[in-house]
């Protein structure tokens, strides 16, 4: 993988730019941003760091995160150029209305956009993070602890630390480069995976305790009483929904918390080609094939039973699904 | 790392084999003599894989498992070379009363033992897996696609997916290796850890409600009656270990596994620094740093105690460890 001459005469060239990425941010995202800042600022450039939303408590381990604004100024951006980075439109960075004198696109999604005066998009690559290491190798700048430390997170966020199936021989290629140059991997995975609070867990083990399994169809459930007694928040919640996925039988796991009176937040993942998102537009929700949610005014057992019948009811008529 | 000259040149003029792996087999063992005994094959050698134990559910994907022999003929074993791999001592293997001709051990663990006519003995090594590779690189063998995945799935099991703290460069540089040879990353992650039974996450979910927390350290129990309520087997309390250690402030995570009337098989998982194979030790048993285990003979609250009594002294005798 080798960045467009284009770019690399362009950022060799021009001095002043607002690295940017997207709204609700991810490690690739923040990542990838800390790095090129980084690398940049080392080749003597002005950088400007922006992301809208703060910096996950989760991500704050993360080499020069405090550079990161979370405002940008009225005037005065016209005389930089904009490097949208993980994302490649302005109104998913919260930055429609910004004026730039250039604008430049790294990104490794899929979705085709107009937007941007040079771009390099690789869909191919399995993290934005892999295409910055390339863009700092090739502007001759070494790859200090720091970069190797964000772009590290950045890459094994996206690949799910080597599992997902964006991984290949590649990927494992740079990562091991990235630990030369002084990365912790343990600790990032420390970081990422097992910095839980206790109160947490035993939210996990209460929730894991209200399993029911409907053939393929797993649910569990979160109420303000588990939350209360644990000590635990809605956002300790995160990730639940997956573990039932490590049953092999299961295709699709629904997650029901408790966000008010006979008031439940549903969300929802499958496997494979299973998908959840137009079961999630019947209930007015949406999302992703294999990512999806709503919110449903009933009682659980009402919620649930709808939501079995649904699934039912999409099954039929695509039986080829399952 | 490069296997001894005394080894290679013992594996070329030699001809039959016994692979031998220890009892209660990880995804280390087994990959590693799978391959071993693929390689040893194909030039020209006759082989013979040993364990005790059935292979467990999760690792029927491996290539040439079924090659594996759970018990030994009572005659003829002396015309045959002991290749003792990811252990050193026969008992582990439970072969202490087969006669041999010669043996070798190829074992990445710390423990040290007097064992073997030919020892290679790398506790730097992440896996015996690692080693096995480096052994058919060194006997000249091409590394087939069936090799490979048998190898990664030693090393990603040893490694958790190379989230541990044996992680290091080399190990991403062998395993992109073994992907370019044909390893799919995420058929073998989906396997690991998203293709459990209904039983063994049942069975999970009663373990974990039998967590107890002593300060840094979680203690999880599997019982035989929670085997036989939820139709498990006690190969699947594989991994239940680590679950506790998603909580930042556990430094020591204990699983309990009954395996007779008072007699129970304690696993140990640490973090970072503090290290539990000194503890293991103290019981008879052995290990790594972070992973270690013994067996006990006692009622378990009596087992608990000691345990818990056990790591209070070794802290207060290394107070920098934690």
């Amino acid at each position: 993988m080798r960045p467009p001459d284009e770019l690399l005469s362009y950022l060799r060239n021009n001095d002043h730019y607002y690295l940017v990425t997207h709204i609700y941010p991810d490690g690739d995202a923040i990542g990838s941003v800390l790095a090129l800042g980084e690398a940049l600022t080392e080749i003597g450039k002005e950088t400007v760091l922006f992301n809208k939303d703060k910096v996950p408590e989760y991500f704050r381990f993360l080499p020069y995160h405090k550079l990161l604004n979370h405002s940008i100024p009225k005037h005065g951006t016209d005389k930089y150029t904009l490097v949208l980075i993980d994302c490649n439109e302005p109104d998913r960075a919260a930055i429609e209305e910004v004026p730039f004198k250039h604008s430049i696109v790294i990104d490794h999604h899929e979705t085709v956009s107009e937007f941007g005066d040079i771009k390099w998009v690789a869909p191919d690559a399995p993290a934005t993070g892999m295409m910055i290491f390339y863009l700092i190798k090739s502007l001759g700048v070494p790859v200090t602890t720091e970069m190797a430390t964000n772009l590290y997170t950045a890459i094994t966020v996206d690949t799910g630390t080597f599992r997902h199936s964006n991984t290949n021989a590649e990927t494992l290629i740079v990562a091991s480069e990235l630990i030369r140059a002084g990365v912790n991997p343990s600790f990032i995975a420390d970081k990422l995976y097992d910095s839980w609070s206790k109160a947490r867990f035993n939210l996990l083990i209460k929730s894991l305790n209200s399993l029911e399994i409907y053939e393929d169809v797993a649910i569990l459930i979160v109420t303000e009483r588990m939350i209360q007694e644990t000590g635990a928040t809605i956002a300790d919640t995160e990730n639940f929904v997956n573990f039932p996925k490590m049953m092999q039988s299961i295709n699709v796991s629904v997650l029901f918390r408790e966000i008010g009176v006979d008031l439940w937040k549903a969300s929802l993942r499958s496997r494979g080609s299973v998908s959840v998102s137009v079961i999630a537009e019947r209930f007015g929700g949406g999302g992703h094939r294999n990512a999806a949610g709503f919110r449903v005014k009933a009682d659980i057992e009402t919620a649930k039973r709808q939501l079995l019948n649904n699934i039912r009811n999409s099954k039929k008529q695509a039986p080829n699904n399952n």
